[in-house]
């Protein structure tokens, strides 16, 4: 089936996509991908009472890079639960060394943005729902793993009307199966500039990444084996 | 496996339920279930912009009843989205006639009320989450069918802390195959006051119900198979 009907800037388009936008690099590059493929992007993000909200000023930079339709922030009182410590006072781990799922995870949180993204891709007839999730490089959160991402895809076919008249979305993790390093480097190719991304779980109040959490050392280990420097490492 | 480990009023306990509570009258019943088979019940509603705020009133008298240990209500912002008549300017179909899924659909609206659940369930460690879902005397609602149900407990299974280490709660809609003469049936059994919750879609200011909607109408011929007068039917 040819979906590629319309027509975008002399640009063939595929249809609208929705995309998660955290302001971290992940987020920013699967969502450049989406709009490489041709996709109009609405861009999605949450007040969730993240102790960063900071990061929600990173992700109105890379809606704006993206070109978004539109750029929805929806707010979900997700601190009144806690049970993270991105969401309540629990210090972020620094230099850590234990495995296992770290206290940053936060209960079942893609999955509360992917089922408000649901909702949102039914009212814009979304064909595609793009999350940054990683498997390789990650924290061992479950929320970012293939099998749960095949559960999901199973919850938008049999729980939305657009899933029973078989139109539902595709929950898309372009990144699912890339190593950082890759992940940097298509980030490049599609001229992102990283230095509107921030991935740190404890920036300091001006959004200068502390470089020591799990996602500062991600991003570490992702710039060093691609051979580039990130603007944010200072 | 016997879970009944702990005492509660000199009842046996069978852990922590989470219990989605609407204000109508299918989650009261399903909440009060849990708490008959012995669980501790911990109440979830939602603020998330629905025209008829006054059901959280109701949703606050079926929580003291059901003896929630603490009754939580997150807000999120769904009227962002629209595209339903409970949360945009749409009318409220009345003696609707036209087969099909209703305007009153809320896109998503279970999907995400059950994500959050998940999540709070997590940091609670309960075992289960209780939903009034119906696929009997229903809309036609895609989300409060058995095969979406199923499909929310491989997330669950998939896409939790909980649910890697064989934790994951079990999502129990113990009213998903009954007639809704049953339900009253099991209400007044349970010794619910039907005179505190409210099914309406478009009550008046007072929360008098307006008798047409569809969530009138099959509560009236609930009501009416189980020979039963409801007090809120004047």
């Amino acid at each position: 089936m040819n979906e590629k009907t319309q027509q975008k800037d002399n640009q063939v388009v595929s249809g609208n996509a929705l995309a998660l936008v955290s302001g971290g690099m992940d987020s920013a590059v699967a969502a450049g991908l989406a709009g490489e493929a041709g996709y109009r992007i609405y861009a999605l993000s949450f007040d969730y009472g993240q102790r960063q909200r900071i990061e929600l000023e990173y992700a109105r930079k890379v809606g704006s890079w993206l070109g978004a339709v539109e750029h929805m922030i929806i707010g979900v009182e997700l601190d009144k639960i806690g049970g993270s410590a991105l969401t309540d006072p629990t210090p972020v781990p620094k230099d850590r060394k234990d495995p296992g799922i770290p206290v940053t995870y936060v209960p079942a949180r893609n999955i509360i943005f992917l089922a408000i993204a649901l909702a949102w891709a039914e009212v814009l007839s979304a064909k595609r729902i793009v999350i940054g999730a990683n498997a390789i490089d990650f924290s061992g959160y479950p929320d970012c793993r293939p099998g749960f991402m095949e559960a999901f895809q199973q919850v938008a076919e049999t729980g939305t009307k657009a899933g029973l008249e078989g139109k539902a979305p595709l929950i898309w993790a372009p990144l699912m199966n890339m190593k950082k390093a890759e992940i940097v480097k298509e980030g490049i190719r599609l001229g992102l500039d990283f230095g509107m991304t921030c991935s740190c779980y404890d920036p300091d109040p001006t959004g200068k990444p502390c470089l020591h959490c799990d996602a500062c050392r991600l991003r570490e280990k992702g710039f060093f084996e691609a051979g580039i420097k990130d603007p944010l490492a200072g």
